[in-house]
């Protein structure tokens, strides 16, 4: 696929946010330039000779690992969808506040790292520790007056699994500024959120982490404002219909296959399902191999019905575990994880 | 405004359904041609000159009147905005089942008749009708093995309103077959499904209809498919942002107002408001006269705050009722009435 004319479609200037292009996302992995980036305040400069990680807190042998050292660690690659929380926001009914994502705030990225528990067992973690605190150097105003750091924690097992990377490359280059150079964390099958940039301090806790990009922000709210369940974390089942383009006008038979991508974050994608009549009937697609654990599932569907006039197409899929997409859009007060159906609008002509 | 390149959008062909582009709704009438059409069945071909209207039921004085007979009556012309009642379907969530409707299954026609009650003073009313039943000559499947007129009844206040009028005319042109040739009916204020056209019959009952256009289709059904009130009537309070375009990329300063229009099936509009982030702040658009009772009025807000990236802009309009849009989508299971906001996806570069 040629990528030349595509690039990053600007969400907003200050703070730098933008969207990976759909039509992008058919290929295996996203060119480096076309994945999406997601920033909460200005984007740190750092230099990879002068930084360092510091592990701290709760074991038994605090200690600061340099870039080279890191990098002398058991190396793994991994593909791995990495998808924004706010992703598909601006279908929400009523419109959420928050950055107005459209469909792109998804990615696949080839990361080159080494496994977090590599570093975890040099310090030793003590009997007490319960969370593992990672802190960004990024830090600026979340409101009037109020400074925070980006910081987030994970459970010690999910910190142990060794699929979740501490990672210095993305499709075998070094990490660029805005996606976290020199030195960034992946946590695979959990919203972007989890994956802290511009990372800085590991600091094992044993109290539950509370900061606000935990227990205020990347949070489910209801109606009324009142929490559900935990904070935001594992990716929703979800599909996106890539080919063709919502809104597109079309001759009857120009384009006679439907093509687009499904993921989730507990699981490989078992089944997509496509509707040209708004959902009134659904149609398993074809699943194109190769299916990656982290990665997307490729699929195509063959629309042989085709009729003048408008079509609303849609796609929902099904993860190993059952989990099906829902028939509407995820509506939380904060536009979090919203995996409700794609919706395409098509003229056949 | 030139409309040379502009034509119907297809919806369906069969029946044939057509949306007004939306552009052309800037205009203070909309072109004949741009007129949407919404047709539930094969549309009629009638001939004028052996049509004629049967005037029966309770009425002192069945009778017959021909084309050249009403045409010879007293004769009104109305600017009149006409909206179908599943306009803005497409942005409901779940998706309901019915003709995909966008935003614009409406219009502003110029229409020329007389008032309905010339007609049922000459038929003399019984005291015992209550409702004036109106038959199209259009019928058809509704569902398997059954076959229903198009019809729909109107109260007698209602009937008798000097609004309310048979008419041969639009935009100072015989009606099109599409649009109900030779004569229909128009009720102000009520959404199209009221306007029945094709007419050949008007009935006076005792009792209040119950067919299948009226107590089955076009209702407000919840979510289990219980009918909430009157069946679908009065227009309810809507804003367009007709420029710029849904989807537009745009240099900063290069289109610096935001254009629309907004109408009430109760009353005129008393107000519009727009937001250029997400509904957090409202300021009020300066409304553009002139201001018709039945028909739209047109706004325009200077958008003097523009930042590149991506901004959802958003209308609400007030009527003089104080009929305020709300804040979401209204979801019914039959995708009727939907004002919700207009939110209109802008990226500045």
């Amino acid at each position: 696929m040629a990528n030349q004319s595509l690039q990053l479609v600007l969400v907003t200037e200050d703070p730098y946010n933008a969207e990976t292009p759909l039509s992008a996302l058919l290929n295996e992995v996203t060119p480096l330039d076309l994945v999406y980036v997601r920033d909460h305040f200005d984007i740190p400069q750092l230099d990879a000779t002068k930084w360092s990680l510091d592990v701290n807190g709760a074991v038994e042998k605090p200690f600061s690992i340099s870039y080279a050292e890191l990098q002398a660690l058991e190396t793994k690659t991994l593909a791995v969808t990495l998808e924004c929380a706010g992703n598909g926001r601006i279908q929400m009914d009523p419109l959420p506040k928050g950055t107005p994502w459209g469909y792109g705030a998804v990615s696949i990225v080839e990361f080159t790292g080494t496994p977090l528990f590599n570093v975890l067992k040099m310090a030793g973690i003590s009997d007490r520790a319960v969370e593992v605190l990672f802190r960004g150097a990024d830090r600026g105003e979340v409101e009037p007056g109020r400074n925070e750091w980006f910081a987030r924690s994970l459970k010690i097992d999910m910190a142990l699994n060794s699929d979740t990377l501490l990672v210095w490359e993305m499709n075998g280059k070094p990490l660029t500024p805005k996606h976290g150079h020199p030195m960034r964390l992946v946590v695979p099958g959990w919203y972007g959120m989890a994956s802290v940039k511009w990372l800085t301090q590991v600091t094992l806790l044993t109290e539950p982490f509370s900061g606000f990009f935990q227990n205020e922000h990347y949070v489910y709210l209801d109606d009324e404002g009142t929490r559900e369940g935990d904070p935001v974390q594992h990716i929703r089942t979800r599909s996106l219909i890539v080919s063709p383009v919502d809104g597109a006008v079309l001759s009857k038979g120009e384009l006679d296959v439907i093509e687009g991508i499904a993921w989730s974050g507990y699981g490989p994608i078992a089944q997509v399902d496509v509707s040209v009549d708004r959902g009134d009937s659904w149609l398993e697609a074809e699943l194109v191999p190769p299916s990656y654990p982290h990665g997307v599932q490729r699929w195509r569907f063959k629309w042989s019905s085709q009729t003048p006039g408008r079509h609303t197409v849609l796609s929902r899929a099904t993860d190993a575990l059952g989990n099906l997409q829902p028939a509407s859009q995820r509506w939380n007060r904060l536009g979090y994880g919203n995996n409700g159906p794609h919706v395409v609008v098509v003229s056949i002509q």
